[in-house]
């Protein structure tokens, strides 16, 4: 059995000298041609930032205003994965976003990473394969960088430790938390989502590999059903508890709200500039206490969400969509309660606040106790952590009754720099500039 | 925080006594007779013995000769799931299976187990709802026997000690095996096939919820997409080496085939009668050495497999369905390698024997290394695994090239008998007449 290589190797497409630099170069080229070409057909600078697209769409622009994955209609599977860059190089963290940049070009139109197939049996295909049969499945991919890019152990790393937006900290201790640290954190992310997984899982595992000497996964997640919706086009999914999730979640047709929520604006943070037009990337990995969850009564169930099970009305009356009324009385007070999820986590309750979360059902299996290891991983896309995510984080782990059923595993904070303009352009050249 | 109770607990609607009892025989007779109804409707017994259906149905009959998921057009997500019988009562075990019955026939018919809402507020729902809104999705469930469910250190259990099939046995160690016993054999197991992965989730966790008290999950593995196709009207799938997989596997147009290959026939094994109709089904989990096959170069790898890449065929020329020419020479030697996986695998190679693979792709993030933790989930039903398996993994194990980039880290045997051919049958109800 060979034992495989964890040491920079010359066969490596991204080794960063001789044969395989070049070898990496030549995809670069090759997906910034290709792109050239897909233009005449309808590549077009901003597209992403005009118009989400539709549910379903084959494919999706890759260029724009901002990075595509956000407002882009869910999909439903995803890979996410977290780096840490290996390198101290800011010359090498240039090429790795360089090369990510091509490749995620290549692959999120459909097209196989680099030529597909080398013009030497010599040499590794440049696309690992397994996704050559199919089509872009609504592929995007979404970077985001970690604080721990910019600084750590209180040193700045590659040149860019004026840069750091204030807000880019690592997320504080919620109460309840219990995460673990090898699924948390990293200097850079990448959210991969498709309407297909192995679309999905080839993109992460092509990107990875693109890192090889460069940077190295450090965790990752697989999600295997959506939990929200970002368009008012598609149906609300349901999450692991069986409740329909997201109801209320901010769409990418409150064009308002978008620009008001997601998008860090021109002025925000004078310290990063290079964001306006990004965002912000929460990931949370929230266990489900499957087992107990399932034991206790529909009345339980439906009391924690504030919701009914069936149709996802608030126990307020109405249908799905009706606003909840929180000062409707019952026998025992709130039909709406005091600690439900829907109370806790509604704008009228957090200043006006809306979320554009866009999370994943995941199950992993069993735990070392028979139980299931499964959840929730949390996404959520907002212009200021700060505001717009902390302070309900906040009271929800204090005071919503669902806490007692779900624990956070998994933690994450990145700034999402805005999408790739030009077409020399990379992922996060502004920060570079 | 609640402690989640891993004892038997009254609210549970499977524990063995009281108000949990009727939930359960209500829950079973509600499917039943919802059947029934269905059977007016095209539910016809042995339907799935006759015709395994189109890829892509969005549904597929629970009940006739067979059981279903194995002839059943390959769908494109799996959760694979090994329980172990925690009670010593054959009641109990025969309850768990008619429930089990009940609610595989409400799931692959695209109802919610049991009653959906429950008439009180104050239980659990009979279905954990995650599925509420998705249709049956070409749902498979597929129920198999491990032999530790027959003897266990040396005891028979559950009165079934003289009905073992004689082929049941813990396979035997292949070269290079490095099984983890958490990732391997199992008293019971269960295959759930979908479109949709959340229906293949939702299946597996609600037949693990009515297990408790009875049977408890083992290990489970989720595959995101699938590396075989069993019937000809579907593409050849890829798998996470880049290659198409399963050009040569037995597909159910071949009805012959599937008779000689796959069915358990009358007089097999004088011990098991009651397997009859029914077949094994063989689980391996390979992992793939995902970094250092990237690494090398395509030459080899399409040496190793002894097929093309790009369109999968062998290398003695031809299309992907051309046979291969085993003879042809070419500079230094046969065209198709004395240790490439096509010809150890073919079925001149290993007297004609034919194999019924339904494997599917895996990935569980990183391991502790920082590798993939990726492969193929190897999942293949055949008529006698001391005939038509362990020889042939006894010489892949041995001499096949690619052996070099796998390790097979989980394992399993289970015995799957027939379908459930009466309205008031259960899994395995032959067993236990």
């Amino acid at each position: 059995m060979t034992e495989p290589a964890s040491a920079p190797d010359a066969a490596s497409p991204t080794a960063p000298s001789g044969v395989s630099r070049r070898r990496l170069l030549g995809a670069a080229g090759a997906g910034a041609l290709a792109v050239g070409a897909a233009g005449v057909g309808g590549y077009a600078v901003g597209h992403a930032a005009e118009d989400p697209g539709e549910p379903g769409q084959s494919s999706y622009a890759f260029g724009g205003r901002h990075q595509a994955g956000i407002v882009t209609p869910a999909q439903d599977r995803l890979h996410f994965a977290a780096f840490d860059v290996t390198s101290e190089s800011r010359d090498d963290l240039i090429l790795l976003l360089r090369a990510w940049t091509a490749a995620a070009r290549a692959m999120t139109s459909g097209r196989p990473v680099g030529e597909g197939v080398p013009t030497s049996y010599d040499a590794p295909p440049d696309d690992t394969g397994e996704a050559l049969d199919l089509d872009a499945s609504g592929l995007t991919l979404t970077f985001g960088f970690g604080p721990t890019l910019f600084e750590r152990d209180g040193k700045p790393r590659f040149g860019l430790g004026g840069k750091q937006p204030a807000a880019l900290r690592e997320l504080p201790h919620f109460p309840a938390d219990k995460l673990d640290p090898a699924r948390s954190n990293g200097d850079l992310c990448v959210q991969a989502c498709a309407h297909d997984p192995q679309v999905a899982v080839h993109a992460i595992r092509n990107l990875s590999r693109i890192a090889f000497g460069t940077a190295a996964m450090r965790w990752a997640q697989l999600g295997f059903g959506r939990t929200s919706s970002t368009s008012t086009a598609q149906a609300t999914p349901r999450n692991l508890f069986g409740f329909k999730d997201g109801t209320a979640n901010l769409k990418s047709q409150d064009r308002e709200g978008v620009e008001e929520f997601v998008w860090v604006g021109e002025g925000d943070d004078p310290r990063a500039d290079w964001l306006a037009g990004g965002t912000y990337l929460v990931a949370r990995r929230i266990n489900m206490q499957i087992e107990t969850w399932d034991r206790s009564s529909l009345r339980e169930q439906e009391a924690l969400v504030g919701r009914d099970r069936e149709e996802g009305a608030p126990l307020s009356g109405g249908t799905e969509f009706t606003e909840p009324d929180f000062d409707l009385q019952g026998r025992e007070g709130p039909l709406v309660g005091l600690n439900s999820h829907v109370r806790l986590a509604h704008p009228s309750q957090n200043k006006g606040v809306k979320m554009l979360r866009r999370g994943y059902n995941f199950t992993d299996g069993s735990n070392a106790l028979g139980r299931l290891d499964a959840g929730l991983f949390f996404v959520a896309f907002v212009r200021d952590p700060d505001v717009h995510y902390i302070p309900m984080q906040t009271r929800l782990s204090a005071q919503d009754g669902l806490m007692e059923y779900l624990q956070h595993t998994g933690s994450g904070l990145w700034a999402v720099p805005p999408g790739v303009r030009r077409r020399t352009g990379f992922v996060g050249d502004t920060l570079f500039a």
